[in-house]
């Protein structure tokens, strides 16, 4: 069984840390990182989705953050504060920084990212094909109103340093026009068994996935069931702020307002099934009177280090798989 | 006063220390820092003897080892070796990571290597105004015979990894000939009162300043005394291994052969005056007699962290320097 899933960073890391335990023997899972959300900082490329994906999925990740190095100390950091470079507000750790400083060092050798991200996951031996939506770079960018005036910052401003305590006014993922699938991408879309959309963010991480030209035609175009489970758990993110940017897009914070969003495949959208938590079954009805087959399961992933409950999403995304083949 | 030192690293750096302390009040010491040991690790620019003499006189050095920062940890260096990135012979610390991307950053946004260093030394405040002898890159390598074959290795790759076990068949600064001399650099010279070599390496450290198209000619035009102190006491070096690199140049391991490879100033040669320890006192009439003016004086750094023998060491030069103004 051939597994493809959009993944952005600590939500869809753990569900596939669950994926992987629930998927078939023999399952080969793909992933498709975002990188909207990478960011240039010190010169370096960081890649946050990606790392987050890699690391959590080989054993390196701080798993109370969900992001990062486990035993991290911040040396480099407060030196390059010593010397006045920023910025503070990312937290980049010593063991982190080597990372950065590899991809970079590939990055400029003429290497591409999907390249390099398949040179670092030969360290940390994932269990899943990882590749960038893009070699090229798309950057998030959010519009807000700054003490009256309009401005666009780059999204892990937003998230970071601003932690979305502004209103989002418009989600903008800069260069994806331009971008091209990076290489396996189309391919594996083309040859899935299944498609899945972990409880990622719907705009910044798997909207911006889906922004590259290409891929969107490709999932709609696929004959494989596409699931989804909900990142809203009784009208609020389950993690993350991805109310204020489902508000920039006009999308109310619900578990069926996201399914709305996505659309059902058999209207031109992308939805075979959705899954939303036992605490949204009101939810069920409008999702499936859209066109999406729809269940209310268990969606908190309450054991996140050991991944039980996420294999169990991941079950129960399978079985509704299943349920829509061909239908 | 001003005072123009041509510097390399451990030995320059201590000596400077020491100077410091021996200069009349408001003297103005201008470093011309030997950059040709520069190296590109990990796709970071590292330039070892601008750092040495940076963090020597700003307070941040390792004073046992005499390079590095003090108080180190190795977490970026382990990391990058865990994804199979070398080299592991060269040690950077997590400290000096900091410096080497600030650098690096600096560098790829376009400001060249001499405003890289000033706006580096705004933190450490070293005290005197430290100018790399040129923004071009120049990289020395050495010819080694390895299993019969010759190869040029870098610098850092002879000194540093081979410890200088194989003989150096010859030292090229690599691209010396096409760079220009830093902003500032002919400008201190032409302006200075006294010039001065520390007991740094001949060839690899003041030689590969000196093979900079202008610098010698500078040195050579100016009417400011030169003075130099011996890096070799009792035929041997003080610290490093500059006799395997003399070897190459065909000079012989003594405190009167480097003062002859220098040359003397009113034979067209570089040097007024030169000190030598007094373990080497039978060497003041050799080298008188090539025309430079020479005292014997103790010149072992033996309290590098307080300097105070650097300081008279820089006293004598000074005062030799005096002697010989306008002789």
């Amino acid at each position: 069984m051939r597994i493809v899933v959009l993944a952005g960073g600590i939500g869809g890391a753990r569900f596939l840390r669950g994926l992987k335990q629930a998927a078939p023997d023999g399952a080969a899972i793909t992933v498709i990182g975002n990188t909207g959300d990478d960011i240039h900082l010190f010169g370096l490329k960081v890649c946050p989705d990606l790392d987050t994906v890699m690391y959590t999925l080989g054993g390196g990740i701080n798993e109370e953050q969900g992001w990062g190095r486990t035993d991290e100390a911040f040396t480099v950091k407060e030196e390059l504060a010593a010397y006045g470079v920023g910025p503070k507000w990312f937290g980049l750790g010593d063991r982190d920084f080597a990372t950065h400083i590899v991809r970079t060092q590939m990055l400029g050798a003429g290497y591409p990212l999907s390249a390099v991200t398949e040179a670092l996951c030969e360290r940390w031996q994932p269990g899943v094909r990882l590749l960038p939506m893009s070699d090229d770079r798309v950057e998030t960018h959010v519009a807000v109103d700054v003490d009256g005036e309009r401005k666009a910052v780059h999204f892990q401003e937003y998230w970071v340093k601003l932690r979305a305590s502004v209103d989002a006014q418009a989600v903008v993922p800069v260069g994806a026009e331009q971008a091209k699938p990076a290489p396996g991408v189309l391919e594996a879309i083309a040859e899935a068994d299944v498609i899945l959309f972990p409880p990622s963010n719907p705009v910044v991480s798997v909207g911006t996935i889906l922004a590259v030209p290409g891929i969107r035609e490709g999932i709609e175009k696929s004959t494989a069931p596409v699931v989804g489970l909900s990142p809203i758990v009784g009208d609020a993110p389950v993690r993350g702020m991805a109310d204020k940017v489902l508000a920039a897009v006009g999308v109310e914070s619900s578990a069926a307002a996201v399914a709305e969003h996505y659309g059902a495949a058999k209207d031109g959208g992308l939805l075979d099934g959705w899954l939303v938590d036992t605490v949204d079954e009101k939810a069920v009805e409008r999702v499936e009177a859209a066109g999406i087959a729809c269940r209310a399961v268990p969606l908190m992933m309450t054991d996140p280090v050991e991944g039980t409950a996420a294999a169990e999403m991941a079950r129960e995304a399978l079985k509704l798989a299943e349920e829509v083949r061909g239908a």
